[in-house]
């Protein structure tokens, strides 16, 4: 079977071409267009070297077509990618002006293009749909609720992966069967001791998230991509009061409100030095106490939202850290881990230290809780997420 | 020693007498005035009164005068009620417009008429004046950190109570005594096992916070009284890029934003009943589902709240509740309780569905973690402090 990832920014498309069959995953090709003007354009010179290049006999040998959109105006979940998701992406281009006009035009040009493929779409905040509504809702009224106000979460792909690999890490092959069908069968009730894992996607934006038998209890991103904790350039949790505040008394616009939490906050701002964890932890290692500060900051968020899910959750079986930042940093994996043993969460500091961006279980032997490392493959997650939606 | 309790609303006035002397602590008199036109007129009836009723031979026999102001900035604790105090206020007047304006201009009457009396301010935010940086900074960048937006926390006079309360009632005498002396010595280093304590303080505002050895490690309001948990009327926790689309979305100015965030959100938005938890109650009874999702959505975000704190806490000792509606309704007590047994929190629902607004130890007698309720008296916590800043 073969998919075709279609990553659609701004200004770039990216694609990677997948062999999917049962275990046997592989990419067939892959390749990128940066500082794009016309979609059309590259997106037929793509299709085209695909088949020049012997990977396809023909496009439509491309079976499925897999988008990663972000979020849909009352609209989630790995869902064909027809005239509905449009008009979601459409709905709450707002939220997400820099990922849904181009995913939304994306679509409309592979409709155009492979009218024999199927398209899909899995929304990031597809593994949140069984969040219980007393923790999804904001206490806004009604009209903002019908509005499209409230918490969606986002890197589902990601955390839903870590659902899935965690579980099999664990011995527990009943939530990882419950994990992978659970955009067609939703979630299912499970006899026996309950699996409990927090999931940690830490990278230029981050969240976590509390899992409970392969679902979603909670997540720290809300709304928007600018809520838990601090990005690398957005500000996270902030007090909703602080912004007519800081409008009247700094003198600035809404606008320039917005931009400077989505742009000029969270590491960035707080650090003065960088949105790069490397030069920040450079800068803290020189004695800069802001860019400390940052660093204390996002570990102390890190920290703080992955406490918060215990009470829902009921206890806790593993902590599961992903992405660039959580992949890479041992410094942070440990400072994250720090004076847990109460609640039976031991680190191996050698294991730690050993292991940069591969799978490996971190956690002393003894250790209650299991800490893992699970590396995010956000592509083939998305492949196989559309590999099932279509068998 | 007498302590003359001043309560400044926008059209109101209050006060309250107190005799302290040692464990001797009783209130003389108590009176106020409502739709107040003229501060001056009534602070100075109120005053002759108290001497014509024969509490007070003169006015002069007033020690002190507590004024329990809500945030100041670049200032907090129990001080002075000096210049700087009024500046103080003056400086945050836009994020308590309604408490700020009032109690500046109250201090000043106060310093002509009795300028024999110590005046002394205690900030609601004193109780966290020792949380790390790193919980209470937002990742915004520096200049929004100038202008004094960061976390403060609200309702310290009511959580420290419990802090030194529950220290005596577990029995912790040398938590206690840090506890008293705390806004004039600083937190001390203990020796012996922590005590760990998760305080919520639940009325018409509400918030949760943690308590390590009577220190406050974090808190649910952060800025502005409209964070954290939802409140009568106010959203509680929001997405700050909620905002600006609301207001393009719903075409509605910041100025209605913030009315309807402030006055319009909370138990009242989302019910859309009541901001009064008896008739939401009723409601949810009578199956209204939005007054029943007001309730959950409480209930949820109380135990995520307290949830947060347990990784810095490092583990759990007592769970207390105070203020009108924790001390009022044992079914919202035995709900934030609920399931929490793995944790070593176990109600005991006769002790619990016994308790009305007075003090009592309401987990069963294996519970590894206590559960109390302690009623809140404000007023004599503020007349306390006072006495403790002039002794």
């Amino acid at each position: 079977m073969h998919i075709l990832i279609a990553n659609l920014g701004s200004t770039s498309f990216k694609y990677r071409l997948y062999q999917m069959n049962g275990q046997d995953e592989c990419v067939l090709a892959s390749g990128g267009f940066e500082r794009v003007t016309d979609y059309a354009e590259v997106i037929q010179q793509a299709l085209a070297e695909l088949v020049d290049q012997g990977h396809l006999k023909s496009i439509e040998d491309i079976d499925a077509v897999g988008f990663k959109t972000v979020l849909g105006k009352n609209l989630s979940g790995c869902v064909d990618a027809d005239e509905k998701v449009i008009a979601a992406l459409d709905g709450f281009r707002e939220v997400a002006p820099a990922h849904n006009p181009p995913y939304a035009a994306g679509i409309k040009l592979f409709q155009e293009l492979l009218p024999q493929s199927r398209l899909v779409a899995l929304f990031e905040t597809a593994f949140y749909q069984w969040i219980p509504e007393s923790a999804s809702r904001y206490a806004v009224p009604q009209s903002w609720y019908d509005a499209g106000i409230r918490r969606y979460g986002f890197h589902g792909a990601s955390h839903k992966f870590v659902a899935e690999r965690s579980a099999e890490l664990m011995g527990r092959e009943d939530v990882a069967e419950v994990v992978r069908n659970l955009y067609q069968d939703g979630p299912r009730t499970l006899s026996g001791k309950p699996l409990r894992v927090i999931s940690f996607h830490l990278g230029g934006s981050s969240s976590v998230t509390g899992i409970r038998n392969g679902v979603a209890v909670g997540t720290s991103m809300g709304f928007s991509p600018q809520s838990g904790l601090p990005q690398n350039n957005r500000v996270g949790d902030l007090d909703s009061g602080a912004i007519p505040f800081a409008i009247k008394t700094l003198g600035i616009s809404m606008e320039e409100a917005e931009q400077t939490l989505t742009k000029k906050s969270g590491l960035l701002g707080v650090s003065g030095v960088s949105n790069d964890l490397r030069d920040i932890r450079q800068a803290a290692a020189g004695g800069n106490p802001d860019a400390q500060l940052a660093l204390d900051q996002l570990i102390h968020s890190a920290r703080q939202w992955a406490a918060s899910y215990l009470f829902d959750l009921g206890g806790l079986d593993a902590l599961v850290f992903t992405a660039g930042i959580g992949e890479n940093n041992a410094w942070l994996r440990e400072a994250i881990c720090a004076d847990l043993e109460d609640f039976g969460v031991e680190i191996d500091v050698d294991k730690n230290n050993a292991c940069q961006a591969q799978e490996a279980i971190i956690s002393s032997d003894q250790s209650k809780v299991k800490i893992i490392v699970i590396p995010a493959n956000e592509e083939l997650v998305l492949a196989r997420e559309v590999t099932r939606k279509i068998s």
